[in-house]
């Protein structure tokens, strides 16, 4: 008789953005005349940009001839989006990492809920709380989590850093030492970044540690204070110690194109044995390449045209960013982010749950964010918007919130 | 400190394909005057059909208008094609398989590489020896693999179920119960078919010991002889014992396009859970969705017009597939496969091992194939050939095989 894995029995609820949409959509059928507004899944409204859509019918056509068309790619990507890749993300910010060091994929949610496979399953694992959920569920999934303590409204495995707004959102160095620890900035959800220094000590401590960090760099297109860092290899000696995360959905766009890459540097081993060589083998065996046509796409944000429109659709929704930030500021909302990140955090009123202002705001003011505790004990009684809406319907969503 | 995954070590040596892919290149640099034609990995050579780029130049223009851009897909797929799938590839056969039990990706591979996560680590899997090494090595990957055994050449806890031409190239049940049970027909490597009330005491086995089996039906587009199942789910019973895994690659030419579903019918139960909950939750949680204009391409395959433009795909490779039949039956090969699947399985001659005849015949035909022991002990002593070449490289290959 086969036997299920249990582990995915201890996950508790839906995935969160699944149990939104049913919420949402309940309240649709209920209320056919109500304009909703959502702000909650972290997900772009601005089309594709020129450039990239020229890329994808350059490629489309290339895949409908004999000479031109492409088979299998290449287990790890392209030579052409590897090399561009590592040419802007990394080579022009001073960053030693080279094209083969970089695995093209599908989107970094799939990586961050994969990478986790090549470590043992009896690692410690460490999350900033609140957190994205797919690295504690991954986790949990693969046997790293415990049991689930209605007490503390976690698991028993897992190493829980807070973030609070006393602690400006930054997690500190835990006291037990963590196998494997995962960062994410600038953040989803608080949208709060941490500084150079502040990155570095955690290189330093996971060096020293034998600790791998998992980096999270899918919203680096938004930093916009100096002395910020874009990639955890500005740090020294980030390469023995750091995997890095990165998403082709939030610069460009591409959430419903799937584009993504993880960095692995050679120089990262562990019990003597190299992690870009256990991810290469993972991507080989159980992954067959992103399509041709999407990692043109991927090229095509490298060109000068494509930064350039790029650049506009990041500009675009930090408008929106400024505009939820004053005008829930504004209202009395204590509100952060939303500065060098998409989302905006903001504390619930009146000492309602995040659940309670969840159904509040669809209900009154017909407008759709994500429950903080949705990321963790700690993200209760907070609340996030994002600000990847159209510009209208960002105003309409604010000035409604507002009022309510 | 952190510990590795200490499975990926077991695994011999690296990935079939890119071992093959490193020879081949090497043996280019060396002989830069050679023309080497490539038989070996089963990548299709035919552009994309004029319907299927229509498809997806639509879909990028969509993407590219603020007002039919599409963000994240659903996580299972898009319902158009769900339904396309359900009403062409089940309900036309008369399989009662709903479109939400369809869950559509980025193909067949990695379908067939995560499915095993579903279930606890310690189930025995059983395989059909040789076999399409995805399978083994994935399980290897989670811990099910036990030790390679050098006497056996394959893995202790693995049960192989050896294809050999005695018993025209089908599993016979083991004798040990496994909980998992791979099959995968028409078969790759060996293009081996089996009837219906073969297929059928497969199933009834399965439900009678509470085993699952993973059905891979990849290949069931090239079954041309009447009574060979295209589907388990043509078995009675099969809805409560068995996932079934598809592509798009071999049929539509997608190899580069990255496409497939697998299916996991509601009533397949374990442990009192729905396989098909797991499954959703695996996919919510580690995936996020095949890109909409790879969608909207899957789903002009099942147009009118499609429909036609993709049977003249599989006509022009099973035209091939005759022509390496023929072409080496004439010149004293002993070959099976071919008729129904394609991929032809040839003895080896003069009693060479695998890898002897592959570098034998890149040696001197400047032709790759793949070599059978690569997919598994039983496998040495043939050799596989693919008909996914064009017609003219594979005329070309057969003629210079024929007379070295």
């Amino acid at each position: 008789m086969v036997k299920i894995n249990n582990n995915y029995l201890k996950l508790q609820g839906s995935y969160l953005f699944s149990t939104i949409g049913k919420k949402v959509n309940a309240f649709i059928v209920e209320n056919p005349d109500k304009k909703v507004i959502r702000l909650g899944i972290g997900d772009v409204t601005r089309p594709l940009t020129p450039t990239i859509t020229k890329a994808l019918h350059d490629a489309v056509d290339e895949m409908g001839k004999a000479e031109t068309f492409r088979g299998y790619a290449p287990d790890l990507g392209y030579d052409f989006l590897r090399k561009a890749i590592a040419d802007n993300d990394y080579k022009l910010r001073g960053c030693d990492i080279q094209a083969d060091e970089i695995f093209v994929s599908d989107g970094a949610k799939c990586d961050s809920g994969n990478i986790q496979e090549i470590f043992a399953q009896d690692n410690r694992i460490a999350v900033c709380d609140p957190v994205y959920p797919v690295y504690v569920d991954s986790n949990i999934m693969a046997g790293r989590g415990g049991t689930y303590s209605e007490k503390t409204e976690g698991f028993t495995d897992i190493i829980y850093m807070p973030c609070l707004s006393e602690n400006d959102f930054a997690p500190q160095i835990p006291e037990e030492v963590p196998d494997i620890i995962y960062l994410c900035f600038p953040n989803n959800p608080t949208g709060a970044v941490i500084g150079k220094d502040e990155l570095q000590k955690w290189v330093d401590y996971a060096n020293e540690k034998g600790s791998v960090i998992i980096y999270d760099a899918a919203y680096e297109a938004y930093i916009r204070t100096e002395g910020v860092p874009h990639s955890i290899y500005e740090c020294k000696g980030a390469k023995t110690c750091a995997i890095e995360l990165h998403s082709f959905s939030k610069n460009a766009g591409f959430t419903g194109v799937r584009l993504g890459y993880t960095v692995v540097p050679k120089e990262l081993k562990r019990d003597g044995v190299s992690l870009h060589s256990l991810w290469a083998r993972r991507h080989s065996t159980k992954y067959n390449g992103a399509p041709y046509i999407v990692q043109r796409a991927g090229e095509a944000v490298y060109s000068q045209e494509g930064k350039k429109e790029i650049a506009g659709l990041v500009d675009y929704y930090m408008r929106n960013a400024e505009y939820i930030l004053n005008g829930l500021r504004g209202a009395g909302y204590t509100v952060s982010g939303g500065v060098d990140a998409p989302y905006i955090w903001l504390k619930t009123p009146k000492g309602m749950t995040s659940w309670e202002f969840f159904d509040h705001l669809l209900n009154t003011a017909n407008v759709v964010g994500t429950p903080g505790s949705g990321f963790g004990p700690h993200g209760e009684g907070y609340f996030r918007l994002t600000a990847f809406g159209s510009y209208e319907n960002t105003v309409e969503a604010v000035d409604r919130i507002k009022v309510v």
